[in-house]
């Protein structure tokens, strides 16, 4: 499998941290967003989204959206939960992800610390709903130490992507203590450095 | 089966069409989400996040996002491609609409058709990324008839939600004639009015 990746870029490294969990290999093709390398004819021809990450599975066929990746490589693994209940909560937080959590707190770190905005200047609509963001995982994680149970699925990778970063984006962790216990628990579970 | 849903919202209509194909019954309760009753305390109590859909399966146990419930309800349906590939391409296209489709084609709606803002008024950004999304659907369907080969999926279903009613944010689907074809095939198998 070719993974075109940003390392910069928390979906993308949902791929490597599940491959990596998983022993799945896996050649890595860094690619810079910023300098446009996404947007050539090239990596149009892999994915016409023009988005990373973006994957070239074993027998050619390209897969992108990062979580549609990861659970591709996940199936049958301990990282979905069998419960069919369970791994519908799954998917919840998955998509809960992509639409009310990455447009903010992924956003605000983005402008941060790549465009260079200073934090008392970014737009107090997605300052409000990072935060909104983060404290629904603070309720989410009040009876489970992982969000969908005693133990980590997809979930948990999905959303730590970004959580564990916040603070480049203006967010305060420490507001969100059960966060940032779990943030500990999932780098742990999934070796993340 | 308990369905918390707007009528105006795509999103919602996503589970009622789901579960009509599947022949699954529930009970609809109508929200005004303009009159916030889906931020009431009731309400939130059942889905801390405040949005709608929201479901209660007939065992009293919630479920949110759209896209996680339908695939929850279509689970070992046709609806779901048996092919790893094929089930892996269904999710990218789900994860795509909520993130690159949904919050421009459906936002340019809801401001036009329930806030009363001239088309012309639109956000220019807005509306560009609403027709690159629409753009891509299009080049999506040259090949098949459906989003993910011969028959529909979840992916047609998520996807028709907002791309059916895209003239009433001001884009114009005579733009895209695979795209306009295919939104009479889905109505065609799913029985949307």
């Amino acid at each position: 499998m070719e993974i075109y990746g940003d390392s910069k870029s928390g979906n993308c490294l949902k791929i490597r941290w599940t491959a990596d969990h998983l022993g799945i290999p896996y050649r890595w093709i860094e690619l810079d967003v910023l300098k446009g390398e996404s947007r050539t004819a090239e990596f149009l021809a892999l994915n016409p989204a023009g988005q990373v990450p973006t994957v070239i599975l074993d027998d050619g066929r390209p897969l992108a959206q990062s979580n549609a990746v990861i659970l591709h490589l996940a199936e049958g693994s301990a990282l979905i939960p069998a419960d069919a209940y369970a791994r519908a909560k799954m998917l919840e937080w998955m998509f809960w992800e992509q639409y009310s959590h990455e447009p903010y707190v992924a956003v605000a770190r983005f402008q941060v610390k790549y465009q260079g905005k200073p934090v008392a200047e970014l737009d107090p609509r997605l300052v409000e709903r990072g935060k909104a963001a983060l404290q629904r995982i603070e309720e989410g994680l009040m009876e489970t130490p992982f969000l969908v149970g005693q133990g980590p699925t997809l979930a948990d990778i999905a959303l730590v992507a970004y959580t564990r970063v916040a603070e480049e984006g203006g967010f305060r962790l420490a507001d969100y203590p059960k966060t940032q216990a779990w943030i500990v628990r999932v780098e742990q579970a999934f070796n993340i450095a």
